[in-house]
């Protein structure tokens, strides 16, 4: 089976670049793909993506290295079943909460007698290999997102989960559940301490700790703070921010 | 009818700021939409984009105060109608290279007597209003791609063409017929020299002229040397090169 | 953020006719937007369309006045915060027929702390406005279908859930579910009082009611009897009976 | 081969009433499919509706027995081929002003040696039958739009090419050509005579008539008048109207 | 109502053989209709099938005989209905596993009082008929897959829920809960046994019996054993089978 | 530049087993790929397939290493441009009947000052590679279909034009032109001796020869007399027969 360079990335010792894709688009999915990212994730939570765009996506990633992650919209088998079955290598799971989300979750990415994946991976054969069903449980990483007060309240009863590989904090809801307005670049003391106490977790329970991040400069403090996967924004906010710049320079002397 | 920004711009002495879409999306559509540009050009020669996605990134872009124009894939007289049709304000046409081929292009953007567009502008409209036909010979704009050698030995026989507004260098396209490899910020002097003679031509037939920029900084320039029109590379190229920029400095540590 | 314009009808005293998609296309959607609607929904449920369909015809819809709202196809927090996401100004649930439901739904349109909605409203953004976040709570319509006996038995306890702002009678599954065919203009005693009880319940607890309608006459009359917000068919209904109507006067003579 | 409706239509005596399809949805098209027509058209040229979508909307009116024409946006061989091999029984093709132009049309829906039509009728195969080389240049209808000043100077040319089966008057566009407004009930006397100067040399020459209306009455008065083919607006026009009858009746006491 | 061919087939005695569609588009599946099926199952779960693909897949079905099925991703009622609303007569249910999920799935599929289905069956209507609500109880088909050890468990409350009309075999998960690797054409004992017992007990319950082949000679071995329904693999196996063996054949002599 | 297969196989003196794509999917298009073709051609001439669907299908293609081809629909410089620029390595171009067509054809597909392709190969350069621009015009192949008695009579003119890498014979319309029913496996001696008659005069001229064929068997034979580069019938037919036969399999005892 094609291996997952997220996994060889963490086993090398090293950190995750992540691209995050909220646009619908093969090409733009493919554009990024052609750029220096380990892994690229496809929003189909806050992106305008659905299932059939998505596996677009998936397909232009799958012409390039970077390994094909996705979100999914809410912790739900029959979605996340069916972006394992297109080939995504692994899931970001929104809003988990407590135990037996995440054992849902989890259990919804594996193939028994782990877990209750149902068995027909069209395009994960295509794309992992005919090996696929031997490895896929080794191979497929699952990230949870702990981005609620209630989350926080169960921390260690989540990442005790059993197949879990890695957490993924979600800076937005996080803060909103605290109290603070959302933001990617947080600093409330309560949302700070928060993450700190997440990344500390995750890391004791021998889990990997990923979060989004509003740019490289971003992600540059978090590889340093010790997360092990960052997301650089998306797609759109590169997109609108690289427009930005490039209309006020064009401007300048208007 | 409702106005198309581009002549107001230039009614007022302004230089317009153009956006460009190679993306097949109506979500980076609406978000380009969302920038500062006078107007946005959805471009259907080398973009990968075709009438369907065409016809939603109109509509993307229709939500905001952008001109919504086009670049069409080649001097045909079908898909030109049918931009204009979809509500398109205004035509790039490429490869306009002698009197006949320029008479082609602006006729099948004006109805009779002046041309020999067909009516019926459906979405065209819902855009512009329902006094469409009363105006639009006046408000839809053509602009006539100069970029092969071609051309500037015909420029001044396609330049008196009557309803032509502008011309619009394709810098790739123009270095390439020089016997240059194709860039968009030349310096070798048979493509510096044939830009500047464009330029000049265009203004003394009293048509506005056009060109393709490698960005902002890019375009300034072009202002400053007398262009009025300016478009900044494309979404693609927006996005490729700030996802670099991005990645870059999230390895800053690594 | 941009106003609800259900929301200012509804201060002012007025009644909101709203449109009805069923045909997933943006170009339809479009042509609807142009029509005198206060509001236009997408109907997820019984309607031809997905998300990537209603997302276009969100577009579509925001290129004019008329507030976009959806139906969803069930009470499921992922489509519901994706259709929010996406810019849809308000959700129409369909069988809401206990609190407990009434209140997922409800929370799902909610930031917390008075629901539990994720943030990420990428497309809310763009056409809500930058401060999104500050307003959908107060700004996003939250419609509950009251639909089956069930329902009318819980109806009290569905109405007291805070955060609900109106009540949305499906009439074809109450008239199935009180033992008659499915009609959109019921003339069974056990239809029309539970018809009633609802509006009266609705208004009881200060909530506003809404229900769907064959038609503009049987609009008329329910505006007469007191409902707030009433919906005209579909388009698809309207165009097949605008074509049959059409058909039979070409055929007069034949 | 599935005989052509049209056709027995007209060799029985009788009208052929007309749908026409400009917003680009198959659910439309199936609905429109479920009404009385007689034969249905695909506009590729004014309608919203690109290849993809014409094939979507040629197997949903294949549901049924109504026969499915286009219109193709221009006298170009490809798509016309295109259409005619995805099952299209007949094709209008607009702006037919000269013999050549006929000749060029005809021709690119005929086998060889009458005309030049490429083999290969994948769709057309399913759709016609086994036996659809046989019998498809008998079967495949050709009307040529009379539209300009210039295709009433050359009617009798125009007429004459063998293989045409009718002609198809373009009422706006004719208007336009001849100094008038563009309108699907002409007054002008200009525009009147030249309608009935087309429909009795289309007669003379053997050929059937056919002409756009705004709708079933006009489409009654032009049967009258003597036409075998008549249009009916289209679906979205059908859709407007419908709509804002129905919005007016609903606010009657607002 | 159109009458259901499965249920036609299945009171004359006979066997239903039944098509598997996984590839998204419109054009294979009206292939696979022109093909001798009895019914053709459009597949959401692990086919790469979305509802919007979908959908145009059962129009593409719908102009010939074949009666159009679908298996849903998931026991979720939302889209259950939406497929049944969509025109499908019939739907496969994966993983039930209980006589709750059981119940639950069937109740999706009826209107009350026997189920809970909303009503609104907009392209029902088109394919069904203008009795739809009528017939549609006993029309539309429920197979309820049987698939895991914890279903062989339940087996008995499974198929004594009423309404339940079928139930069918998941070879692949059926194997892999069972502790052995996935296969159509399982050997091990205990996955046969298991089969065995499923037909047995469907037969005795006087429901019929479905499952999944490998192929034609896979289904004639299935229908000696008993077996009701068989599905020939999926449009993608047989095309790659194909594929296959045409290249062997060409480079024969290479 | 990456290298183009079919150019390498021939270079080492092999025969190219080339795949052909009707069906307008991108998964179909992956499962194609993932044979043992040297290359795959999208149709957009008979197939069911646009720009936007070919645009999908090569990036499907670009995931494995098959050379990606295309057949245009006609020979027009817009569409072949448009689809070399989406990373088309190749074009099969119809009805190429004399010099001037294949002049037309060539020039398309190649920079100044070999011929007039306009630069902004946007995903060429992704698929490609950065100094696509050097290599273009040595890399992408143009084959030129011969399927006209017109194109016999001219077949020493159209196999001399500089930059022609190869001729393609259309069998359906070359036995069309030649008075024939189509056929892909044609018996009648004009046909057979054209065949023969191409295939020598392509050698003589140092091109290479292509021709479609019914299947692999068939390709063998070709092969043989001397074919370099064959086409297995196509993705839709072979999947139709796979079903015929797996249908009749599985009826066998019925």
């Amino acid at each position: 089976m094609r291996e997952n360079a997220v996994k060889r990335v963490w086993a090398a010792g090293g950190k995750v670049v992540n691209g995050w894709l909220a646009i619908p688009a093969g090409y733009s999915a493919e554009v990024m793909a052609h750029q220096a990212f380990d892994s690229i994730t496809v929003d189909l939570q806050h992106g305008l993506v659905d299932y059939g765009a998505a596996v677009h996506m998936l397909q232009a990633i799958s012409t390039r290295a970077a390994t094909p992650l996705v979100r999914v919209p809410w912790n739900e088998p029959g979605l996340i079943m069916k972006m394992l079955d297109a080939g995504a290598y692994g899931v970001i799971c929104p809003m988990v909460n407590d135990r037996a989300a995440c054992e849902a979750f989890v259990g919804a990415c594996r193939y028994a007698p782990v877990g209750y994946r149902s068995y027909g991976p069209l395009r994960g054969l295509l794309y992992g290999g005919a090996d696929y069903y031997a490895h896929a449980n080794d191979t497929i990483l699952t990230l949870a997102m702990i981005e609620t007060a209630e989350a926080l309240d169960n921390l260690a009863d989540i990442l005790s989960v059993p197949g879990l590989d890695a957490i993924y904090v979600g800076l937005g809801d996080l803060s909103v559940s605290l109290g603070c307005p959302p933001t990617l670049d947080p600093t409330e003391p309560v949302v700070v301490d928060a993450i700190a106490a997440v990344l500390a977790a995750a890391h004791d329970h021998g889990l990997k700790a990923g979060i989004h991040c509003s740019g490289g400069a971003g992600a540059a403090g978090r590889f340093a703070q010790g997360f092990d996967f960052c997301s650089l924004a998306n797609d759109a906010r590169l997109l609108a921010a690289a427009a930005k710049a490039e209309i006020a320079a064009a401007r300048v002397d208007c």
